[in-house]
């Protein structure tokens, strides 16, 4: 299976998130081409700033694993990760982080700074970007046009 | 109070880290002058690699209340915090960040980038670190030698 594969799923959690009123981002972390954990963007129904859906996948997986080093897995997402998920996959000690679409304001690996350009004393993964970006930026466009339009009546 | 009170407060938990033998770095979070959260680092308790001591007291922090955004508050950590720690600090809007030690290896406040030099687009927050870095270190050291006297056995 392959990367759009997978992203797919993503997207699926992505568009979960957007039904809940939620900015329409998912992730879904697989190992050995299996998905382990599918998650949703829900800051606000936890009310919690940390619940991205890298955060909750990776916290998922390292309960089912019970081992907080995920070595050998990987992790995709629609968004560009901010600089806090990018800090939570690098020390998860994943291998691998695919994304979507990018996060022209606050993208951890390009857009707003890049913590992958710089070797990281710990752990390196690899990591690549624009898998089904158009699908995943249609998306967030779709959501925050909706969400406006909502404010406005 | 001072910052040297509540940091006295982050090196109590850091403490409670280090009889568990976690990693010792505690965190407190305030507001007007009351601590709201305490909290250390879990991350081999709850197998969990986002279990820092500041996410801990953020996601707790937010609970409490009952929204994500900690504009106000104030957090004190033991450690310059890591990359994911400093994404979720800015994520959750909170105003002033404190910190003891610096973490040379992968601190992101200077250490090891500075997540900090740069304006965010979305929030911008006070930090200053070097708040009881002596006693948060020497903690650190101990810890470090302990575990590495209790390999060699």
């Amino acid at each position: 299976m392959d990367d759009e594969f997978f992203m797919y799923e993503a997207l699926v959690q992505a568009k979960i998130a957007f039904e809940k009123k939620e900015v329409p981002i998912g992730a879904v972390l697989v190992f050995e081409n299996k998905i382990i954990t599918r998650a949703h963007n829900l800051t606000e129904s936890k009310n919690d700033p940390t619940a991205h859906a890298e955060i909750l996948c990776v916290r998922d997986a390292s309960k089912i694993f019970d081992n907080w080093r995920l070595t050998g897995a990987t992790l995709y997402t629609t968004l560009e990760p901010c600089v806090m998920c990018s800090g939570a996959l690098i020390s998860s000690r994943i291998s691998r982080v695919v994304w979507g679409a990018k996060d022209i304001r606050q993208g951890g690996n390009g857009s707003w700074v890049d913590l992958f350009a710089k070797k990281h004393p710990i752990h390196q993964l690899e990591i690549e970007g624009g898998v089904l970006a158009e699908e995943s930026a249609a998306l967030l466009k779709d959501f925050f046009k909706l969400r406006r339009e909502e404010n406005a009546v």
